[in-house]
């Protein structure tokens, strides 16, 4: 049994991974840190995970994080409060998977310029892998520090990735038009994200360069593909709660087919167990397709009038797009198989 | 393995009979029917059922259901069709499971009279064992035959039983006011169910002792408990995809405190893997915290003023209030944990 | 032209009065005050508001409120605020209505029991006319201090007193299970009125006579009927902007068939230009039926198995259950036609 | 007073002109045609119009559709229905003002390509003057035959129409990423558009250059600017009753600020009454900011990461994109102020 430490547990992320690892054979939770709640079960604060809530919060100061009670540690913090935690961690031997944005980055600069702060633990700032499998699986198996990549960016890196590793499309000109639910935007109380905010409501948000995942979507395709990549990124909160569907619009550099294009992106994904090819004919992929699941569902097609190639890209912003693929990289940093205790399929309604 | 044939698997029940089962250790789904999509694979119709849904659909005629590909049908039809069908799998030595109404009533007069409709299976009217573990555990066992129990019913029996049980109430003024998700109004198009006609709205229908649950209700209520039981039943759509809240009143017959009948539902209920009884002092149970799991979360208290018992129960409508319940009673009838390969857990967010 | 001053312009209620007040041939709006927002204009913290929010918004303390440019304030503060502004608008000659719950107790000990504050006006706390024009209507002409009823408050005293005014029921045995929109939860940043809270949702609150609005629904019952009315009030939030449905339970006194109760409906409010009873044969009123209307939309019925009157109650919580019925009442102390400005149906979708 | 005919009331679009034209000053409706439900009122189809309802329908074959009993017909029938009825009229002396896209285009070989059916009226394929007031008023002022709008088009040629007016974008690379409410999608009952389809969805649909919407979009903006316009268009449904937010991306020609930009939209719509530009500074304009107003809300911004400018363009698919838009026209081609009628604004909550 692995055993693991979350640190953040009464966060939406932090629930959620508390809600998956219960189904995972070779897990075991030693160890869950909340700050508000410390003192109470985790059923408490979330009534609806029942018996897989039957877990008792402590305050991080009081945990029993040490190597002996804890293999693996998910930091499931808000941005900002990695730094100050993962280091020690590390030094004490423990692995550490960090959820947040604070180790994405291996530059601190960049880090301070889009997230407006200086970073305050720059000698880890490039000891982390960049936890996403499908590109970097290798150098993830045998990392002990990974940072596991920001929701919207799993979404545009998955659907755009195949078009940029076959030169297919300018690297500069890429346009992601991306939809949340409302569990993004994270359990604290805000007018921006109250009912009557968001609800019969379309909201966009941070355009035109601004969003801290834009960077880091372009880092994450430069390193896969080699290329520099530039993107305009336009977030915008959808009234659901769960979901991220992004539409990816590339300029063709090149004729191709519709069909050509799906081929592509069936070749480039046929072995992965979480990443689903919709062909030509079927439904184009929606926000519910893909929630309760693991699954980053993608299909390609071409507009031929403006030689634009467009996919659409949905996950579960939860799962595929946090707490999913947190367990992806905790199975392959334990020598697990990358699927054990992960959902083999969503919701039908 | 036990091998399981589930005849009509695209309605909203059988593909969450398809979803739970997939993760069900020891059972095999064998056949799968659909009239309309027969041919096709069951992920072409919910593909958010992913590799779940990897089953081909075959018309019923040509479904191979005999004892040697299946050991217990499960039939998720249309109300009126398991008539046609139960009694001939029966005689060929299969077990049957039957979510629809079809059977729940042993009096084919009573059917008659609230479904609108003869009964065309009379001989086997009486046949089927209502199969709400909770209540009749030990009759289901060995049973052949089940009739697995309307969603609201699940919610207002499960609720009302202990007050019942206790003579703490009348029996015959209990009032169940119930708030129920989309899914329970099935996967047929029509213009009550769009979102445009049920979004930013509550619908109540079936008003005043016109819906077919209110005798299953009193029915189900009167065999546990030896009361003639009559009630006020009123159902209402709500704007969500899933679950039930049923509110009920009862008018007390002794004094009797908030505290007190919260420990009876607690004692009564104490031995149940899928009941849940919330403690006063928590929050009352709402819709979301039932939604994603097999339990019934239950809540009592006591209006002093009008001398009034105050019951809410909630569950899912697909999973506690049809399928889930379903393996219940699947597990049951073939010697498995009656546990085995339901959910622990809802959702958090 | 009636002068009006609004105070406490950037709630939901107080952008309602702004938002209806626009289309009223004969009010002026010359005062809006909000501390939060000072300075700004109205539609820049509601940009819906277009054209209609193009108001500034004045601190309490430095708006114009005199006689020469105010006629009328419509106080739109949240409870317990009115007490300590309503006093000095009267005393120096304008006319008030206020919209909280400060003043519709008599009995200052009932608002303290109820809202859990002692009241600091207590020399004005048996000064207003109780607003509801249904059954105050000539109490309220001459008035020049109104309290406006609760949202609430008036779903069920218009849905319940016909009931009662005829003797038809128990009158200490009635039920009020009451869904509402989360506009009534109002605009403050709460974690219980998050979308992640509330959407795919249905959340009781304030159970078994706790709720501060049952005694407002007893105290006008009583006054209009002269009998002393008990409620097990029951309110219940759903996922919805705008609307309140009631269900209303009582217990029949005499035999009475349903096109009987329909017909009283019909014949008490025959004269009534807001409120609409629904024939036995059409549908029953459903919460957006009435939505962006002034009316209150009934229909009765009799659940004879049970010796049950049921009475759907539906209204727009924003305009009928608070700034419509303050219009109707800004309308009758100005001596107008009460319908003036008031809008004449609701949305079809 | 102008009388106006409705031919095909009881749609969601007809229920609409019906509820905005019972404030209208200066117009009676004398016919309101409906094949479904003739005979019955309005209000019985929608009792949420209230006292605007109250008008019977009749069918089209016995309306009295005569120049003595009305002066302009507004058509919103079905696509392909209006060429069988739209000519009589106007040989008969009426004015017709047509909401579908039957004679939008003045072409018949663009409408049999888009709308895959030959048009059956060629003669007065060219006779409509197109109905978009901001580009084309003094064109249709004069007639007597309007084809009013698409709804999408409405929201993506006011938006774009000033970057390409003023030759700042690639006219043959504009993007449109358009998210609508349900209520686009028609009154007909579809699996597509039930609630458990699309709620917590966001469901793309006919991508990639196959929308009918496409090529009204640039015709409309070929005639405004005199260039040749080629669009990507992307319509997705979002789980909203209203609405819709397109997102338009540009790639810009020469070096523009983002000042400079919401400048020049503001200069261009400055005498616009239903054309409202958010400053810089101001929230991004959002769905439920346009739903209830007539106005179309915009705002432009430019990415120079990627050389993109990006306009947000929203407004309510009923009013703005249909109904009000006809009024609008209807105003126009009567002689009466362009906003007579028309809501002022939309709704704060």
């Amino acid at each position: 049994m692995v055993k693991v430490g979350i640190v953040g547990a009464s966060g939406f992320t932090g629930a959620e991974l508390v809600r998956l690892l219960a189904n995972h054979p070779q897990v075991e939770i030693t160890v869950a840190t909340s700050e508000i709640f410390a003192g109470k079960k985790l059923s408490g604060v979330y009534p609806g995970l029942g018996r897989a809530g039957n877990i008792t919060l402590t305050p991080l100061a009081q945990a029993a994080l040490s190597p002996n009670a804890v293999d693996v540690v998910l930091l499931a913090l808000p941005h900002g409060e990695s730094q100050s935690v993962a280091p020690s961690l590390l030094r004490a031997g423990m692995k550490v998977i960090d959820l947040s944005g604070d180790f994405r980055f291996h530059d601190p600069a960049v880090y301070a310029k889009w997230y407006g702060r200086e970073h305050t633990a720059k000698d880890y700032a490039d000891q982390a892998v960049y936890g996403m499998p499908e590109l970097f699986r290798e150098k993830i198996k045998p990392a002990r520090f990974v940072a596991n990549p920001g929701c919207f960016v799993t979404s545009a890196v998955l659907g755009a990735y195949p078009l940029l590793q076959a030169k297919l499309v300018e690297p500069q000109a890429l346009i992601v038009d991306a939809k949340s639910g409302l569990s993004g935007a994270g359990r604290k109380a805000k007018l921006e994200t109250m009912f009557t905010s968001v609800s019969e409501n379309v909201v966009p948000y941070k355009l035109a360069g601004t969003h801290q995942h834009t960077p880091e979507m372009e880092m994450a395709l430069a390193q896969a593909t080699g290329q520099n990549v530039v993107i305009t990124f336009t977030p915008q909160l959808v009234p659901a709660r769960r979901g991220i569907l992004s539409m990816i619009y590339g300029r063709l550099t090149k004729k191709i087919s519709a069909a050509e294009v799906t081929a592509l992106y069936q070749t480039t994904y046929a072995q992965e167990p979480f990443v689903r090819v919709q062909g030509t004919g079927a439904a184009w992929p929606d926000l519910a397709g893909a929630v309760g699941s693991n699954d980053c569902v993608l299909a390609a097609t071409v507009d031929e009038r403006t030689n634009t190639v467009l996919v659409v890209s949905v996950l579960d912003n939860l799962i595929k797009g946090a707490a999913g693929q947190a367990i992806q990289n905790l199975n392959l940093i334990s020598g697990l198989d990358e699927t054990m205790g992960l959902p083999q399929s969503g919701f039908a309604i």
